[in-house]
């Protein structure tokens, strides 16, 4: 798997990807995912891509192998325009791949960040689909991820907006990102992280973070440091003192309650054996439930809300 | 869709469950998804379910409607055989409905977590699999997620252990939704939060956490500030001062660039427009790797790693 992440803030756009692939737990190894198309002084164009390695690899290849300065990417009058040519490389790809790829049941994964600014216009951010269609980033919506997003995506959810600083935003899409890297082995370091101030039309800032980059050891030992500390200071739970500041008391809520069933006969029986058990009799069902936030079940006819 | 976590540490067992159920966005409700089995005195038994709504209606309806105190989970011996007894419901809704889901190509989706003791017996935690097979929690891997379990996964690995105390588990499960309610709609409130004390045999505390509860209200608001205020007082990186112990610099190493092609001809040529590109001429290829991650490109023959 994959996880980059680019956020789009006022001051431009800071771009982070990992470089694990895998091809089942026996077949790892280090892929770069992120690709600069640089012209300096006239358009700068970061490319991440996620998904199956080879169709990455071909969409690459496509956009970049003996294509001129007068062609492509190199030619695009605007970052749409950019968006545009990479989803029809895409699509060039899906042409050509897609019927071997179905033979053998392989989807047609791939997911792309295009990111950049070309001449006057203001930087802009884009999100690249297995169709070739694409969204750009909003005031609102101001990063995008691809692959394992998830881990990553509630520190962004809380920090990022358009007014985050871009050393802001790259501290942030690196924390991101040890969040992932903590939680999910397909996604490892080397790091590849790229920070583009707006209208400086070249790469501001590189890295290639491995383990032993300070800044992102000490990022990472801090905040997980910090965050447990935050987590310890936070007071645990009152039960019982519905007055409390901190109760977690519902009151009289109860939980869904499951009770057995009337004996078919009476007395005790032999305890059946569970793989033994018999089918379930025709007595009245068990389900209860207890006031407050579904109605209670009449005995005989129990209902799940839906 | 559903998010559940259950905790198993040496004081105890926590469950919580949020509680939204969608079919497409207009179709929102709630459904609980924690049902307890309890005699007290006896045993405790905790399901949560995710999935699909019908199946994890028609198990909990098979374990529950009309078996008596002599049978299935009621008279399991041990929490063992009552995973078996959950696995083998399971396996009897899938005989049942897998011809017609299919039929509709909808999945047979289920997961489901188990906890609880039994009499004498330790306390045990089961997550069980659509296939009606299940692991149990170890030392190592002292708790189980069900549904959307990536966002609220970070924290759990970073505070979680067997000797964590009941309340604080309790708070790491709250903290652990609060990040996926967040980012994920498809997850919301009430919430089912059950904590059960290792051998008092009956629930030991129970709560319907809506949003107006206040411990949830508290935490919600505090672990979100001071994750703010945390992630501020981490330094922001230097760039360019490899000595600095807040250093981001990688020294020498490069981007994956592009460069364009040489032109097949002398001359400037007119731009083309992109739609109309010619197809890549046959110049050399243009992608330079630099020093330090992969090994540079002999000119004409780039290669990527895999």
């Amino acid at each position: 798997m994959t996880y980059c992440v680019a956020i789009h803030t006022d001051a431009g756009l800071v771009f982070l990807a990992d470089s694990r692939t895998n091809a089942g737990v026996d077949h790892i190894s280090t892929f770069r995912k992120l690709t600069v198309f640089e012209r300096e002084g006239e358009r700068v164009l970061v490319l991440m891509t996620s998904g199956n390695l080879s169709i990455s690899q071909s969409v690459v290849s496509d956009l970049s192998e003996g294509v001129t300065e007068t062609e492509g990417l190199w030619a695009a009058r605007n970052m749409f325009e950019a968006a545009r040519i990479v989803g029809e490389a895409v699509r060039r790809v899906h042409a050509r791949e897609i019927a071997a790829l179905r033979a053998h049941d392989v989807d047609f994964n791939i997911s792309l960040i295009l990111g950049g600014q070309i001449g006057g216009e203001r930087c802009r951010l884009f999100q690249i689909y297995p169709a070739g269609n694409f969204i750009e980033a909003s005031e609102a919506a101001s990063y995008f991820q691809i692959g394992e997003s998830k881990y990553g995506k509630p520190i962004l959810d809380r920090v990022i907006d358009r007014r985050t600083p871009l050393d802001g935003a790259a501290k942030c899409a690196l924390t991101s990102m040890d969040s992932t890297l903590r939680s999910n082995i397909s996604v490892g370091l080397p790091l590849d992280l790229l920070v583009y101030e707006a209208d400086s039309l070249r790469v501001t800032h590189f890295s290639l973070i491995r383990d032993q980059n300070p800044y992102f050891r000490m990022l990472s030992s801090t905040w997980g440091e910090r965050l447990k500390q935050v987590f310890s200071a936070m007071p645990n739970p009152v039960w019982g003192d519905a007055e409390s500041a901190l109760s977690l008391s519902s009151g009289t809520a109860q939980p869904v309650r499951v009770t057995p069933a009337a004996q078919p006969a009476a007395g005790p029986q032999p305890v059946p054996t569970p793989a033994a058990a018999p089918p379930p009799a025709a007595s009245p069902p068990a389900i209860q439930r207890a006031a407050g936030d579904t109605p209670a079940t009449t005995p005989g006819q129990p209902s799940m809300p839906e």
